[in-house]
């Protein structure tokens, strides 16, 4: 006669919490490992370069075996476009923001600018400059270049309108943009996590640099 | 009897030339052989990446079979190295040449800074900033890392000599011989031979950017 009873009671709380998680804890759970992957081998590429790098290296990096990381990656190439693609898609958001923000297309620009400067030191962004597009299988190779080409076209509107309002030097803007994402993308091949500056102060001088050049001023005003 | 005779007599000019060429003339045809099969090399390897250019690449495009190459060269390796090295060396030389000149030391920067940026436009030094260090064996890497410091190095000595001589405003010259190297080289990634502009065209605005900055004087020099 108990069990009726039993069952039209509510479920007590458990003593203590499931040790399986929910279906949505779960799927976080995968993403965040997915991430993990993500980096770690992005880490590994350059450090190492892709073609160095296996899936073993990196399953060891993470303490994994090899059969586990195929649960979150299908193999090496979507490793890397994955990266490659984050490292851009972080740059675009980031430009998009600035664009969001207003004002003038000098203060975009400079805004931009140090977006990317900052985008280049950290993992994805740095494996966007220093692994070759030539890595990729075709198909993902236009993906890539199509959205890198976008932030080429930022950068140029960006430099046009700053001519455009009188901020900046009467130039050709594909040629000064090319400059501009050339002195910042050359950060993520020499700049070393830890090392002797910190991503903010070569942002700094760099785009110092590039909004007022090499040469001293009054050597360069006087007639 | 005529025997003695002839042989004592001096042998007679050659009616038409030899069509064997003499040890000199072969060694002369081999490196200028040796030369286009790194040339057509580095061309391959800007346009589609070291990976995925294979030596029977290479021999189609030379018109000749892959056993020939192996008379000219010993592997893909081999041929990479020498690309990038003659690259490297092509710059040293530059550089030294300017050096050799004598002068101001902002002279010396400018004349290295169009050195470089004329030599990232051809096959070699555009193969120097495509195909990443991380392709070659060990070995050969270190190599190549020594020259590419040099080349830094190079370059901020004279911005150093630059901010001394008061030609340059005052600035971390490392940073700085960065942001030069990184808008300069970006040109081998973005250049295409026979586009939109000449070597010159693009040397001549980058060059002028990075003295002159992007920004107007003008709404700079307002307080």
């Amino acid at each position: 006669m108990n069990k009726p009873l039993i069952a039209s009671q509510p479920l007590p709380p458990a003593a203590f919490p499931s040790p399986w998680a929910g279906a949505q804890d779960r799927e976080q759970q995968r993403e965040s490992k997915r991430q993990a992957v993500l980096s770690t081998a992005a880490q590994l590429f350059n450090e190492r370069g892709f073609h160095a790098t296996s899936l073993d290296d990196i399953a060891a990096r993470l303490n994994v075996s090899k059969p586990t990381l195929y649960y979150y990656v299908k193999n090496k190439d979507q490793i890397l476009i994955e990266c490659v693609r984050q490292g851009l898609q972080m740059t675009l958001d980031g430009i998009e923001a600035s664009r969001q923000e207003g004002g003038h297309a000098i203060d975009q620009l400079m805004a931009c600018m140090r977006v990317y400067a900052r985008i280049v030191t950290m993992d994805f962004g740095m494996c966007l400059i220093r692994v070759g597009d030539e890595e990729l299988p075709p198909d993902s190779r236009q993906e890539l270049r199509r959205l890198k080409s976008a932030i080429d076209h930022e950068f140029r509107r960006l430099v046009a309108a700053g001519i455009e309002e009188g901020s900046l030097q009467p130039c050709d803007p594909k040629i000064t943009a090319f400059v501009i994402a050339g002195a910042l993308s050359w950060i993520g091949r020499w700049y070393q996590p830890g090392g002797e500056y910190t991503p903010e102060q070569i942002a700094d001088q760099c785009i110092a640099t590039l909004c007022d050049g090499v040469l001293r001023r009054t050597s360069v005003a006087a007639p």
